[in-house]
């Protein structure tokens, strides 16, 4: 079975992605699951469509050196122009929708005020009978039920692994692996730029050294609150809390407080007690409500969390029939990213042939 | 639909699991999932079995108070009573068997020697056109490779979350959550007998002291040897490298080293630099070969199995495209046990009806 993937978003997860597909397509052919990327939309370097299926390699190749992959202009030109082009790819590739193989991918950059327009994009795709696999948080973050809803109305999937700590597999784990488990609460480190701060604040590192460092690597965004007023942990509480405990929360609706207001003594002093300061993000049922948090917190040497060096993240679920379980990601880079991706397309097209076995790349 | 479940070993975990799903069968249910004991093999007190189903936990009462659960000896009295007892079931639900409904649940005893009678158990569960699911080490860690196979002429499945760390899904989230990934290597702490017993001796409770606690607790084995001399997590290290890194490996083919010679005074020594003694288990690709290991390790404070107290355990995976996972079990019991017999039952139910939502257990 082949796949017809559109890609909503052309920036650094969307190319990786490509790239790592790319990678993979062997093990993925082997596995029964062909891929083929019909459309593209850059925010600045055009869009293009192609039923037949693009050299999507070559078109990341293009926008790294600055080139347009299409003659028609970028799809952030004007409002709407995304949505637009996901409904014109839908009607082009309207034979693959109907077969449940499009995919709508859709790796725009999260807006943290309402979401959009990724949940336009989420919701065009769903109508136009696509699956959508997203990195964004928005979505999961603004409009998890409406739009899980409206997949199932569509009797698409709507996965999105790579929205909380990239390609480690938190939604899946407790969709696919724990069945009959209730989660009653969550608390974690899931902001990889303030924990290097912290860390990096330990050793005497001052503040807006260890941030500048963070966005040199890419990883911190170019906007500096995202991460440092603890935007994208409240954005992924929200993630986790609708999706986990059935929450309607959004990023607003997290009491949230970052780590601007934390001083290099009161790190250090932590760390000479013994304890160390981190970002923790929480959440947990109080009655039919659920309440989210993410403030930084002095935690004992020997909690899970306080382990965590640099860019770890980690999350400790609470459950009712197996306590706490905590997964722990150590390794971290855009490569997890475009994993979180591609496992959510194997995903679906382990769906259409729930027999066949998963391919296993590179070995 | 209705499944059909023989139960082979109705001892603690077996028994538990019975209440455990007596107290999700409306869960279940609502889910789609039917469940029906048509028949019990202990080892002591008899043997039932009734095509319309039994009632399992009165069957469970009568044991707990010393009671056969029918007029036929128990299947130990004879060498392969067991197996005969399931070629039987297997004929007399011969109907469920060939609609995939039919799951034989293996909770014997685990034999260090050959893993049998167990590894016959399935494999003639799997000739009777029955489902395998278990909770015993020994099938995976002395014959995973020939049983899978087995498993997949029958057109079949063979499940065993529970072998390793109860509950926590270790075998699940590689196969289900982490496609295309490939484990290199892993180590972690897998015995929580031994984990106990260190712990407690680093606060000066003595060797014996502690491991009486664990067998009185129904954590530690009887044989005492089984894990102080590190045979369960020998045998918890096979199954895994057997099933994530595909070695063929038995437990006597894993490096061993107990805890028996640990004396408290290394134990204290190692708290009092910072750092911990645990009993770690290791394995790792070597070529073509697969060299593992089971033995005392003193890590460093900061390690993520250095925090693990009591009865926790934990497994770091390594992988090649997402680095280092790490999953952490921090409650534990024999729930959690209890638990992955019926996890692995709602994937194998999962997979007759792919599009069923899975049921929410307790909400």
């Amino acid at each position: 079975l082949t796949f017809d993937l559109v890609l909503v978003g052309f920036g650094h997860v969307g190319r990786r992605f490509v790239r790592l597909l790319d990678a993979n397509r062997t093990a993925l052919e082997s596995g029964g699951l062909g891929v083929r990327i019909v459309g593209v939309a850059t925010r600045r370097h055009g869009h293009a469509y192609a039923s037949r299926g693009l050299d999507a390699i070559a078109l990341a190749d293009r926008v790294e050196l600055g080139e347009r992959v299409g003659a028609e202009r970028g799809v952030r030109r004007r409002s709407g122009a995304a949505t637009a082009f996901i409904r014109d790819a839908g009607r082009r590739s309207a034979t693959a929708a109907r077969q449940g193989r499009l995919v709508v991918v859709e790796t725009t950059t999260l807006d943290i005020e309402r979401g959009q327009p990724a949940i336009d994009h989420v919701r065009t795709a769903l109508d136009c009978g696509a699956h959508v696999v997203t990195a964004n948080k928005g979505p999961v973050a603004f409009a998890y039920g409406a739009l899980a809803r409206a997949a199932e109305r569509a009797g698409r999937r709507f996965l999105f692994e790579g929205a909380v700590m990239d390609g480690i597999p938190i939604f899946n784990l407790v969709r696919d692996t724990l069945p009959g488990v209730s989660i009653t609460g969550f608390r974690g480190v899931v902001n990889s730029t303030t924990n290097y701060i912290l860390t990096a604040m330990e050793s005497g590192e001052p503040f807006g050294a260890a941030l500048a460092a963070m966005q040199r690597a890419g990883i911190a965004e170019a906007d500096a609150s995202f991460d440092v007023d603890g935007w994208d942990a409240a954005a992924k509480t929200a993630a986790l809390a609708n999706v986990l405990l059935g929450a309607r929360l959004t990023p607003a609706s997290v009491a949230r407080e970052g780590v601007a207001g934390v001083t290099p003594a009161r790190v250090k002093a932590a760390r000479a007690a013994g304890r160390r300061l981190k970002l923790v993000a929480r959440a947990e049922r109080a009655g039919r409500a659920v309440l989210a948090r993410v403030a930084p917190e002095e935690l004992p040497g020997d909690d899970l969390l306080a382990g965590l060096e640099g860019q770890q993240n980690a999350l400790v679920l609470q459950t009712d029939l197996l306590g706490e379980i905590a997964i722990v990601q150590r390794g971290s880079g855009l490569t997890m990213t475009a994993y979180a991706l591609m496992a959510d397309l194997i995903t679906i097209a382990r769906q259409c042939s729930p027999r066949r076995r998963a391919p296993r790349a590179r070995r």
